[in-house]
């Protein structure tokens, strides 16, 4: 990995809140302006485990690629539920504060590492990284990159390599999807969830049931089959419309729904449990979640009811069991779906660095449809008064609120801002 | 199903115990000349859950084909470890005895029940029966039914469907084998493990790791790639040729195999758990079994290992959960792979109903290589005393002992007898 300067804190929350209304209006290189210093960068930091008050953007020195690597010039970051578990400590054996959050960007080669094949300075590629996504510039290994087709936009290829892996290794690597099949996933909003749905349809008659918050659902009715309220009875729902229940059950929130997703399962069938699990008992944080009730499993259950039980961990896949090899594969087939027109990556709402905080309280409100995407060219868009805001809440949200790619309108929901600070709001910026 | 008639009870193992050598040698019709009544019907009868003593052969009145099933006159019947099982009563929810065992067979359709399409009397079939199989004549839904081709003898026929289409169906429809993948099974000289050997060689580069007890390993070694004594510390054994671990993991032996074989799988790999586990704590059977200790799994460690767990019971699928219609595109598969002279049943030995506990002995001492089949026709083998056996013992075993088809030889291993008496043995006849 690529060795880390030493950090300048720079209090940027407070900066901002400060000299809001004082910021350049200037496009393009925001906040790059800071850097007196061509072997520095701007990156988010998380300076220790907690809440959001835990995250600065600083200023850190340039990385190198080492033998291997990539240097990539970031233009936009993926932010994840993930990278909110992470922020709280949440994570087995959690690395060591500081340190820059984020698993995914995209961006244009800027250097390549000593014995480092395939690649061109230049090239537009997506990647994974093991932390430091979250930068103007990153360093990681040759295996954990991608060119990205022409047509696809950096914001699409920040949303592309966590969603779209996790959901075809599990629909088609573990649970072997097929014609005729039925799928059952939680959070069919979010960024896998969309993911899955575009996948669910690259198969003949397979049927999606999707849970997720009643807002979402005149914007997402046209990527799944049937759709029930997050906080519904979702198992009698389900059994209402199919008896014999469905053949895959992917689920992220884990807990009592590990029974009630086992229970969903026809025979032969695959319940998948994914996503943020990353949770260990011994860990305090772990009380304000019920993850860690998830209930074991009595293989000859399995047995006698004919089931299949699967866990589905993208990062450990990656970076601890060295299956790189085969999640190249896989990308290949998802771009080759991309280039298809067959899927395409739903962004929700894109934000500048400084902006970390309100976008992971956007996610962690569940207020997104598909992906935020950190921008790192973006200029944060100025605060605005809580004055200001109710005026800005009085006004109708159609003329703001753009229309979403792929999954219809957002219709006449309420945008949902970020509520990280205090008295002062910004308006999230929709995308393009 | 089947009416079953009144039982007449005959005491069949002291009868030929007393009229050893007073057999009538003719063969072909082996026991239906004692039929006064042709509404009448040979069939062992399990009067009671327990030891070899409880299997009797009984006259019972012949069925008769109710609305949708066919009457079929039996030519062989297949015997599986889960029958013994049974004879034990150690199977969740026992039905009352006596009862017929068997849940295999092959024959000539005799009659048709109303409604019956696709069949005619006098084809050649093989069947699925929920109980009932051991019989010259049974009904079954035509549901489990399934024309054999020209070329398949009944003895394959009766071989075939139980083993290779739980090979089948665990290894594609639940594990997703693909080239280059590699497999574990125990038993692998067993029907199911002879199975899975020949499935895994239609699919490129597949490695099969196989373990067995150490005198079958001559006879079974060209159909797996590495082989192990049953007995062996066989995750070491693995390991030390695939450091990694292994693809899928089949096991029928649980118990604290459990975790062995889980700690085998590589990420994304897949353990099933099948075959003769339908036990429940609550039975008095278990204490001499191990099977109760499987130990729960926790699914974060599922997930955080990338790994699959699943349970296969090709029963539960058939006769509870109404998968017939499945079943028969995967039977119809692997007549399409026998007819392409890739797939070919194994047959360990042939027994006269008769000779059932003997039978029964051998796959309890897991002396079988391949399928042990009753062969309805069959007139017992006389029975050799203490003497006769020790002469017999005596000789030189290879000119009894015959090839076996597609496993190599059974070269200088000792024809293993059944042990079931007292002072009275009869020699195994092993396949043409």
């Amino acid at each position: 990995m690529a060795k880390e300067g030493v950090e300048k804190a720079e209090e940027t929350e407070q900066m901002i809140e400060k000299e809001a209304g004082k910021e350049p209006a200037e496009g393009g290189g925001g906040g790059s302006h800071r850097l007196g210093d061509a072997q520095e960068m701007r990156a988010v930091v998380l300076a220790g485990f907690g809440g959001l008050n835990k995250l600065r953007v600083t200023r850190k020195a340039m990385p190198e690629p080492q033998d291997g690597e990539l240097k990539i010039r970031v233009k936009a970051c993926g932010l994840n539920f993930l990278d909110l578990m992470v922020r709280q400590g949440n994570i087995d054996n959690p690395p060591k504060t500081p340190l820059v959050p984020g698993f995914e960007c995209s961006g244009i080669v800027e250097a390549l590492g000593d014995s480092v094949k395939g690649f061109e300075i230049g090239d537009r590629v997506m990647a994974f990284v093991n932390y430091n996504a979250w930068a103007e510039v990153v360093c990681t290994p040759v295996d954990f990159v991608y060119k990205i087709p022409e047509d696809m936009s950096f914001s699409e290829a920040a949303a592309f390599p966590m969603n779209f892996v996790t959901a075809y290794m599990m629909l088609f690597e573990v649970a072997n999807l097929r014609e005729g099949m039925s799928v059952l996933v939680h959070s069919a909003g979010g960024g896998v969830g969309q993911a899955v749905a575009q996948l669910c349809s690259t198969v003949p008659n397979v049927t999606v049931f999707g849970t997720a918050s009643t807002f979402k659902h005149e914007a997402i009715k046209d990527s799944v089959t049937h759709l029930f309220d997050r906080n519904a009875d979702y198992v009698q729902e389900v059994k209402r419309i199919s008896a014999e229940g469905v053949d895959i059950v992917l689920d992220c929130l884990c807990g009592d729904n590990t029974g009630k997703g086992l229970s969903l399962l026809k025979p032969l069938g695959t319940y998948i449990l994914y996503g943020n699990l990353v949770l260990t008992p011994c860990n305090p944080h772990l009380l304000s979640f019920q993850w860690w009730q998830v209930e074991k499993v009595n293989p000859i259950k399995l047995y006698e009811e004919n089931k299949v039980i699967a866990g589905f961990s993208l990062l450990n896949l990656l970076f601890k069991q060295g299956r790189a090899g085969l999640i190249r594969g896989v990308v290949d087939k998802l771009i080759g779906l991309y280039n298809q027109k067959k899927v395409k990556p739903v962004v929700d709402s894109l934000w500048a660095l400084e902006e970390v905080k309100e976008a992971m309280q956007r996610i962690h409100d569940r207020g997104n449809i598909g992906k935020l995407i950190l921008d790192v060219e973006k200029t944060p868009t100025p605060l605005v008064s809580q004055k200001q805001r109710d005026l800005f809440s009085s006004r109708s949200e159609s003329s703001r609120c753009r229309h979403k790619r792929g999954v219809g309108r957002w219709g006449g929901r309420k945008c949902r801002q970020g509520s990280a600070g205090q008295g002062w709001r910004r308006k999230p910026e929709v995308t393009k």
